[in-house]
């Protein structure tokens, strides 16, 4: 019989962005407006929606095998998983998302310990406890339900999450440490990945969605060259690529095709018009597995 | 001078679906919000809106020569057209639309005989009757603006259109029995079948949106081989699949390029890397021709 | 150091498809919902928005290098900039937009001339003044803020933007005369266009551009042909096209991918299955470039 | 044991006016937006919501008490069941909505007979059958699911319910006769209003929702007025108002206070000033008793 | 100096309702959509938005002077403030919110003890642990983000808030307890409560609040009585009522004014003009002080 | 036969608040979605929405007979027209709308002189020109369509309208001079306003939008008085206040009515309730006519 796999998705904010990293990855999926339970066009895989911050608990008590969260929460509940592998959804921004302590602007603190006898609100309370007690700073670390950035006037400081900054900004705080890092990961149950089956499934479910992120990053390039010219054009490639050179019926040319990163592509398309390549269009790709 | 068509598309709940469907088949459409009359780029073709209830009616009296309509209302209205085929738009949940018949969970009712003497609410009113007359219980059946859910309570018993019986579920209703099971359909007026010119057209229409449906499931795999691995990679091959095999300037390697099914390619791509398979990528299709 | 090249995006209706554009010409860009700093995936390129009516003002002036905006507003502002190309961002509809004069369905009005000592209310104020002025009619031209047609109704013409003439209809409104067309451009600063460095990147974006809007007409399409039906094909193709033809490991077929138009594509796809092509499938492009 | 009284409230267009009339009629309702059953703070009364179209069959099966529907459908469902009351929610366009028969502009048809031997599409099909019957017409009436104006050009002549007649125009119709008119009505159960405490909760209904309808063209009016203008005063009332005038500690003045028509108190409120009247104001009634 | 007093106001699905207090109260605020820090037109007065959840403890730590909470939130956060007074927002349910312990349908629990050694998901922890601790049942109560009717089917039961239930039956969960009721409760920090200024702004405020809600649940009612029905009119009114009478011009008649429950009135219309009276008419109420 | 007056009523940000003030002047307006004409139940009133810029070109035209519009576009036009009345609508933030000079924080300019020889953008061109010129100042007035404190950052300067200053601080500008206030005024065209009927229909629409807006600032307090304490009570009142005492059926009470200042009744009603005054309450107003 085949083996089933539970896998956590995250409701909320990246919802969005995971659904179109599965469809990429052929994972078909739909999920109705008020649905919990995603439908999957894969037998051996049941999707259920968490939020992002309780994932990590419900793939370590078992209820699901395997999930996407993000490191921020795994450590916020110090949940002891496996780390199957990183997922950069977005590589746009290129800067992960980082966690810092901020104060309102008109705030005379400089650094933590200037926060030393105060209270901070933030939505990561054991993480922002460790890392004040890591420093020996005696705060009271209180959770916060929203509205996170009127409370750094209210109460002197916060711990929030951030990718760019801005949104802080706009509200007239300064950031004055990062408290820490975090992208988003794949985490299995430590009894799923002793099952070989079923880390089998995992295994081939991250190389997938790994496929998947490197498709989003790159295109097809096609071209036909003058077979004199092909050392000309291959020149132009970068060092580490190697082109699929096919050819043709017609001798006086080769057909050339690679895979490469989209802004590469970007700057190489007029050099290659310019050396004789003809017929040069791009093309969308799902996946490129590394 | 060219033949033209006049095809119904069916407004609401299918829509976006068959927008997509004509797009993958390369006829790009435009219906600006409040139109009955979307803009088609092929000018032997005119599209015209209509609820799926009512298509079949309209394909008949040859308002039009040819429409999107599901099997449950040609039933309904008895329509004299050709059935030129079957679309089924979606694979993913693989079960078509099915109306039952569906009483209140507390209901004592068990089968359809256990409802003579009383009174149906259903949309689908001749079917409906039909069903009741071929099993000889004797029924009142109405024709049921919405709600119906509602009125499965005040009146006994519904018969109501359902995917998957779960808003069904939710509505506290039972499923007693199927009246009948339906899948779209694209049928064609009769004399329009009759007509040489329109008959083409309306083959070619029709091979072009299979084609469309059977390339929404399948995707473009690629992928360089050491040309001595061939027949090893070749083995993990579907075997009724036929896979174009270049060959390269580089002799050492084989270019394989197949086109699959995404659940298949799902299974098949850990296997390829295993098997020394590189530059391995896949792409979206838009129509696949039968 | 890098050129850096500030680009001008029209804000508004025409923001979605410049985007769209942006995204198959490998500039991924990203626009938050309140801000009007685009960031694009390109580090040499700034985006800023602005509406299209000042866009041609601020290149002149050199706030930005280049930008996108419509062949009437560069006239309305009777701005010295450099055009760099035409971009025909849908070929949809075919024909360009047109500023015309229209005047009530019950008007006696029939020319231009029928309307002299009147009032005009129009958003093109310089442009229209400049028609009448032309044919020497004599006319007060106002600028209006919107609902154009209902004062055309008040004050007896208007001058307004029109792409199919069905708006006007239904407000009751008749054309008499066309007072200009307009398609979108590309258009430069002077002291940009000198700069070596900046001229040769306004060109790439010009190219990689003109590539998005060919690569949205067309689609690949790929099959495998009978080795001896090969000139019946070929016979099948437009003769402009140039199909890449490559040998296959078995010989007795070759495999055909010719880049064409759609519409072309759709016509031809029943013929080929009808001439012994198989494993005809059709897929998308980002760019072809010219 | 207190009488309990179904009531059945008219779901879509008219829902939101009804509620602002129970509300009025001292009545506070609740509805949540998925639920049929809203609850309403009088324990004798039980609400339920249905289409108007479907509300005089249950009226008539016993499945409510009492509802609200239009006069049209009581005809079309051909119900026998107590007329109660008009209830005229609006006298802002004063016209009672009317089910017109239409035909496009460019027809030929001028009357009802020249459509003889024609299709007819209609939502209102037995009237509109019944109404061709009586002229001794014969035409093929058949239901329609919307979009009833594009039908107008399929078929050539429908039957649709218009306030104004504004939409019709808009689609370029031109009606050629009124089939009916129709307002709302208060309608009863005939077992319910034999039953004589069922008959005195739907009256005392009636009364408290004509009062609420009355007050809300209707506003209170208070100033207060020299004793010795009084006569002068009480002359520029309305002769059928009877205003409450009362005595004041002060005896040079007399407080009078009336409620009349809202378009009768604009015209009045000038008057009133001009002839010494001070500290007038006015304010909103939620019942005015008929 | 004019004391200023701090309000804390709840975000979310009581703020709609609070505002539309306040405003009967004649404390007209405004809220832009994005702030925390609603204006209100009393400059003695200074509101900020929180979430229900955390209101108690700020007010107990004195970040605000005063808040309206639910007593359920107090309770959970254990916090030591001065409940001022209830304040019953609705009077039309009637019903408190209610936090009950769940299980599914299908579950075999029927009372807590048989959720014993399970795990309970809930928002309201502590409150839910100081139950179950009472009852001395051994239960690992977990934090849920939402979404809880999913987890009582992974867990095997929930602490869930409820007004009617009927969400729950909807996701087939049957109730097995009570765990505790709560109604909207006006508090103060114990030190302002102390400071005899802000104690008298809060009581002020605390008169006018309970005054606006008192104005939702009546009705202002007058009408004419002929002088010799008065004392059988007087006879028909509650007897804890005590009516204005007021003499008027013509003696033949007396004018009555009673401020009454909306739902008593309803009753006693029909039986006032049963009775003589004329002119009756009703209208809304912002405040009636207790 | 009747007079008929034509008034333009501002379309976009006040449309709300001014449908709201025709509302309480019981002149009640109906717009549909997409008309310009909005309905109103006055027969001799015609309305028309226009943008708020041009409303008074086209009262001096002659195309409407009245209008309201801010005295800031009056200026930017230059019209000739006839102030009727300033309608403040809002008493809420006290402070008119003002047409501010701003720059970025981080700007050295420091007063309107620093910007000499720059670009300013505004959408108030003209008064923006007047400004400068009158204080001798040479800059470059601009027309700017939106997002005009972007282009403070790209060109220096702008002119901006502001109520509270809250936007341009989140946007980091700051201001350096006030070039006009300007509130909203009830205009009319100078022939309209010669013609006795027209003029005495324009002052009567004034009187009651000014009891309008007195009406929604202010509400009715009334309460029963032992007749023995009338004097204390009388003394809480503000002195200019004449209240309606009427006397009682029953000698002992009096019944005191007065219309107020909601702010003055928050205050004075904790202290009524003190002095013995009982069954106090308060209502809502439409008008107070001034």
């Amino acid at each position: 019989m085949a083996t089933e796999v539970k896998i956590g998705l995250p409701k909320g904010s990246l919802q969005e962005a995971t659904f179109d990293l599965f469809r990429r990855a052929v994972f078909h999926g739909r999920v109705s407006s008020r649905s919990y339970f995603p439908t999957i066009n894969d037998p051996e895989l049941q999707a259920i929606m968490f939020r992002a911050q309780e994932m990590s608990r419900y793939v370590e008590d078992g209820v699901i095998d395997m999930g996407l969260t993000g490191k921020d929460w795994i450590c916020e509940n110090n949940s002891d998983v496996i780390e199957v592998c990183e997922l950069v959804y977005s590589k746009a921004t290129a800067k992960p998302a980082s966690w810092v302590l901020a104060v309102p602007n008109e705030s005379d603190a400089q650094k933590a310990q200037d926060l030393g006898g105060g209270i901070i609100a933030t939505e990561l309370v054991n993480v922002t406890k460790k890392y004040f007690a890591n420093k020996g700073i005696d705060v009271k670390v209180e959770f916060s339900w929203g509205a996170t950035e009127v409370k750094a006037r209210l109460l002197g400081g916060i711990v929030e999450i951030t990718e760019t900054g801005s949104s802080l900004r706009a509200n007239n705080l300064r950031i004055i440490d990062t408290v820490m890092t975090s992208t988003t990961r794949l985490i299995a149950n430590k009894n799923a990945w002793n099952d070989k089956n079923k880390r089998e499934k995992i295994e081939a479910i991250a190389l997938l969605l790994r496929g998947a992120i490197e498709g989003r990053e790159k295109v097809g390039l096609k071209m036909n060259i003058p077979s004199d010219k092909l050392s000309d054009v291959l020149a132009l490639l970068p060092a580490e690529k190697s082109p699929t050179i096919s050819s043709l019926a017609d001798k006086k040319f080769m057909a050339l095709e690679v895979v490469m990163e989209e802004q590469a592509a970007r700057d190489l398309v007029p050099k290659l018009k310019r050396h004789g390549a003809s017929g040069i269009f791009t093309y969308s790709l799902n996946q490129v597995i590394p």
